[in-house]
């Protein structure tokens, strides 16, 4: 590998929970390669990072409705297809539980030891009126100059 | 920055808010950074750049029925997700309002006043029984050949 | 075109007919122009690789139930928006077929006969218990690590 091919940097817009299992298998895959791994989170993608259960307090109504139906963290998310009202999302953790595929969870935890770079956007932060103490540790806040930054300097690009 | 990173070309293939806000979030910021920024319009991410109220004469009734359906410019478009019949995208847009956000129209036009360079893509415009005078003005028409031909001599290259 | 800029890489997560057509285009209209194109078929695209009417023998229930509700293949796919019970998607193959644009399955011929490198992604067969003999001949599968290897190569990386 030279210096280039070295750096992955993927955008997680969505927080379907299949999609954010591909990107995680993703980044703890090249992470463990050797690859420098960094991630923003954006929009829906935000949710993801939230910690469970974070105090509504000082939060307009706005806000608490959207905060209120927003996943809080990995285990509020859904298959973005076949939910079936939460059945298929069941099924499928069921089926990776016996399987002993990593379930989302387990990946982000991966993701956090293997140094994956963790950025949480901050005009996303401020679209839902959500503060960086209810994001989960040791995260960065970015705009787009930061991910510019790191993508030019990627081999790989995604937007999941 | 050396050649090869001044350039990003994004496919926008969705006509969801949210997905083209992101879109053009990451356009003007590349482009105020000196980048030069591609964006090519394909499927659904066509109507984005539509005319309000284009005449639809001379076209196939299929024609005027997925006319009608889809949105005509930036302010037909909705979030991919908690839309509610409208009430979420609605919510959405005062939130920016109110914080100060650009509003996907705005983004659009910083987006063309920076020199992005737009590309409708004209297998989608064939088979959506769009023309080019339907499309809002200053913008190219090209294929596959033409985005491969960008994407290649980009760093960043994304799918939205 | 160097080296580099001559492969194309794509991950096909989705199997939406429409995102399914524009990822055959780039990748046929990449291949004909002399790249080197690889996909990677994950988690829901899985489907689009899947024979007909496969047997089901030795599957589990739950196996038999993700398996008879995913499309076999492109001719069970649909539309991602405007799908309306089936009726969007016969209108758009209807009009596909009028204006003699290719069909989702004759992309994937010609694709096959550009000697476009198609892989099957090893952790989603496994998730959704289905295995090679299901699907389509001269395919590879792989993991993660095989992604990468492509994809830091690769000029042009996407995510659909």
């Amino acid at each position: 590998m030279n210096e280039k091919q070295k750096e992955m940097t993927l955008i997680i817009f969505s927080n379907d929970m299949d999609k954010a299992i591909a990107a995680f298998i993703l980044a703890t895959g090249a992470a463990s390669s050797g690859m420098k791994v960094n991630m923003f989170f954006t929009f829906w993608g935000l949710s993801l990072l939230r910690k469970k259960n974070y105090s509504r307090k000082g939060k307009t109504l706005i806000e608490r409705v959207f905060g209120s139906m927003l996943p809080e963290g990995p285990d509020g998310t859904r298959l973005s297809k076949m939910n079936f009202f939460g059945a298929g999302t069941k099924m499928m953790k069921s089926i990776m539980r016996k399987k002993k595929i990593f379930q989302l969870n387990e990946l982000m935890d991966m993701a956090v030891s293997l140094e994956t770079k963790i950025v949480a956007c901050t005009t996303s932060m401020e679209m839902m009126g959500i503060k960086k103490e209810e994001l989960i540790d040791n995260i960065e806040v970015g705009g787009v100059v930061t991910y510019l930054g790191s993508a030019r300097e990627s081999a790989i690009n995604l937007f999941i």
